[in-house]
Protein backbone atom coordinates (compact mmCIF):
# COMPACT_ATOMS: atom_id res chain seq x y z
CA UNK A 1 0.00 0.00 0.00
CA UNK A 2 1.23 3.52 -0.92
CA UNK A 3 0.87 6.65 0.48
CA UNK A 4 2.32 10.11 -0.40
CA UNK A 5 3.40 12.61 2.65
CA UNK A 6 3.68 16.34 1.88
CA UNK A 7 5.15 18.20 4.98
CA UNK A 8 5.12 22.02 4.67
CA UNK A 9 6.18 24.75 7.32
CA UNK A 10 3.58 26.25 9.08
CA UNK A 11 1.69 29.40 8.22
CA UNK A 12 4.19 31.80 10.81
CA UNK A 13 7.19 29.87 10.17
CA UNK A 14 9.88 31.65 8.23
CA UNK A 15 11.09 30.09 4.57
CA UNK A 16 14.70 31.15 3.67
CA UNK A 17 14.79 28.67 1.16
CA UNK A 18 11.96 29.53 -0.15
CA UNK A 19 12.50 33.18 0.06
CA UNK A 20 15.84 32.32 -2.08
CA UNK A 21 14.07 30.38 -4.93
CA UNK A 22 11.50 33.34 -5.20
CA UNK A 23 14.30 35.76 -5.55
CA UNK A 24 15.80 34.00 -8.09
CA UNK A 25 12.55 33.26 -9.89
CA UNK A 26 12.27 36.88 -9.40
CA UNK A 27 15.69 37.90 -10.66
CA UNK A 28 15.16 35.45 -13.82
CA UNK A 29 12.07 37.90 -14.74
CA UNK A 30 9.45 35.57 -13.80
CA UNK A 31 7.17 39.04 -12.37
CA UNK A 32 3.89 37.78 -11.95
CA UNK A 33 5.35 35.45 -8.81
CA UNK A 34 3.42 35.97 -5.99
CA UNK A 35 4.92 33.66 -3.29
CA UNK A 36 6.59 30.61 -3.14
CA UNK A 37 7.18 27.92 -0.21
CA UNK A 38 8.81 25.02 -0.32
CA UNK A 39 8.23 21.93 1.73
CA UNK A 40 9.13 18.18 1.49
CA UNK A 41 7.60 15.28 -0.18
CA UNK A 42 7.74 11.10 0.77
CA UNK A 43 6.55 8.29 -1.19
CA UNK A 44 5.98 5.98 1.15
CA UNK A 45 5.41 1.86 0.43
CA UNK A 46 3.98 -0.04 3.75
CA UNK A 47 3.66 -4.20 3.63
CA UNK A 48 -0.10 -3.96 5.15
CA UNK A 49 -3.37 -5.03 3.41
CA UNK A 50 -5.52 -2.91 5.99
CA UNK A 51 -6.07 0.64 5.01
CA UNK A 52 -6.58 1.83 8.30
CA UNK A 53 -3.64 -0.05 9.79
CA UNK A 54 -1.38 0.91 6.65
CA UNK A 55 -2.32 4.76 7.36
CA UNK A 56 -1.87 4.33 10.98
CA UNK A 57 1.43 3.38 10.49
CA UNK A 58 2.51 6.44 8.35
CA UNK A 59 1.10 8.77 10.93
CA UNK A 60 3.07 7.43 13.32
CA UNK A 61 6.57 7.89 11.33
CA UNK A 62 5.61 11.11 10.48
CA UNK A 63 5.22 11.74 14.35
CA UNK A 64 7.94 9.81 15.13
CA UNK A 65 10.61 10.85 12.07
CA UNK A 66 9.56 12.54 8.99
CA UNK A 67 7.69 15.66 10.91
CA UNK A 68 8.48 18.36 12.94
CA UNK A 69 4.97 18.91 14.67
CA UNK A 70 6.31 22.14 16.18
CA UNK A 71 7.04 24.47 12.88
CA UNK A 72 5.53 21.86 10.54
CA UNK A 73 2.30 20.45 9.46
CA UNK A 74 1.67 17.35 7.18
CA UNK A 75 -0.91 15.69 5.08
CA UNK A 76 -0.95 12.08 4.21
CA UNK A 77 -2.73 10.74 1.37
CA UNK A 78 -3.67 7.58 -0.45
CA UNK A 79 -2.00 6.95 -3.70
CA UNK B 1 -3.80 31.40 -8.67
CA UNK B 2 -2.10 28.71 -6.69
CA UNK B 3 -0.48 26.03 -7.23
CA UNK B 4 1.02 22.89 -5.29
CA UNK B 5 4.29 21.16 -7.79
CA UNK B 6 5.77 17.74 -6.79
CA UNK B 7 9.01 17.23 -7.50
CA UNK B 8 10.18 13.81 -7.21
CA UNK B 9 13.34 11.54 -8.39
CA UNK B 10 12.68 9.05 -11.45
CA UNK B 11 12.54 5.56 -10.62
CA UNK B 12 15.35 4.52 -11.61
CA UNK B 13 17.59 7.11 -9.75
CA UNK B 14 19.37 6.19 -6.50
CA UNK B 15 17.95 8.51 -3.67
CA UNK B 16 20.46 7.88 -0.84
CA UNK B 17 18.38 10.47 1.61
CA UNK B 18 15.36 8.12 1.84
CA UNK B 19 17.92 5.23 1.93
CA UNK B 20 18.63 6.75 5.38
CA UNK B 21 15.36 7.73 6.53
CA UNK B 22 14.02 4.39 5.50
CA UNK B 23 17.12 2.58 7.37
CA UNK B 24 16.60 4.88 10.46
CA UNK B 25 12.51 3.86 10.41
CA UNK B 26 13.50 0.38 10.51
CA UNK B 27 16.14 0.86 13.25
CA UNK B 28 13.15 2.45 15.19
CA UNK B 29 10.63 -0.51 14.62
CA UNK B 30 8.78 0.08 11.44
CA UNK B 31 9.46 -3.54 10.03
CA UNK B 32 6.85 -3.73 7.82
CA UNK B 33 8.07 -0.63 5.94
CA UNK B 34 8.48 -1.48 2.21
CA UNK B 35 9.84 1.63 0.59
CA UNK B 36 10.50 5.08 0.94
CA UNK B 37 11.87 7.89 -1.30
CA UNK B 38 11.83 11.53 -1.13
CA UNK B 39 11.49 14.52 -2.72
CA UNK B 40 10.57 18.58 -3.04
CA UNK B 41 7.11 20.26 -2.44
CA UNK B 42 6.87 23.53 -3.46
CA UNK B 43 3.95 25.87 -3.36
CA UNK B 44 3.56 28.33 -5.62
CA UNK B 45 1.33 31.85 -5.58
CA UNK B 46 0.96 33.35 -9.43
CA UNK B 47 -0.50 36.63 -9.96
CA UNK B 48 -2.58 35.95 -12.89
CA UNK B 49 -6.01 35.30 -13.77
CA UNK B 50 -6.14 32.73 -17.16
CA UNK B 51 -5.42 29.16 -15.74
CA UNK B 52 -3.85 28.22 -18.88
CA UNK B 53 -1.16 31.03 -18.47
CA UNK B 54 -0.50 30.99 -15.19
CA UNK B 55 0.06 27.25 -15.35
CA UNK B 56 2.54 28.02 -18.19
CA UNK B 57 4.40 30.45 -15.48
CA UNK B 58 4.69 27.75 -13.60
CA UNK B 59 5.83 25.00 -15.80
CA UNK B 60 8.43 27.77 -17.03
CA UNK B 61 9.71 28.01 -13.23
CA UNK B 62 9.90 23.96 -12.90
CA UNK B 63 11.56 23.73 -16.31
CA UNK B 64 14.59 26.99 -15.44
CA UNK B 65 14.92 26.38 -12.01
CA UNK B 66 13.40 24.23 -9.62
CA UNK B 67 13.16 20.71 -11.62
CA UNK B 68 16.62 18.98 -13.09
CA UNK B 69 14.74 17.41 -15.80
CA UNK B 70 17.94 14.98 -15.89
CA UNK B 71 17.30 12.94 -13.08
CA UNK B 72 14.00 14.26 -11.71
CA UNK B 73 10.10 14.13 -12.47
CA UNK B 74 7.36 17.04 -11.75
CA UNK B 75 4.09 17.61 -11.43
CA UNK B 76 1.74 20.73 -11.27
CA UNK B 77 -1.56 20.73 -9.71
CA UNK B 78 -3.89 23.55 -9.01
CA UNK B 79 -4.85 24.53 -5.61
Amino acid sequence: MKFSVTVTLKKDVLDPQGKVVENTLVNMGMNNLKSIRQGKHFEIEVDENDQKNAEKKVDEMCKKLLVNLIIEDYKINKI
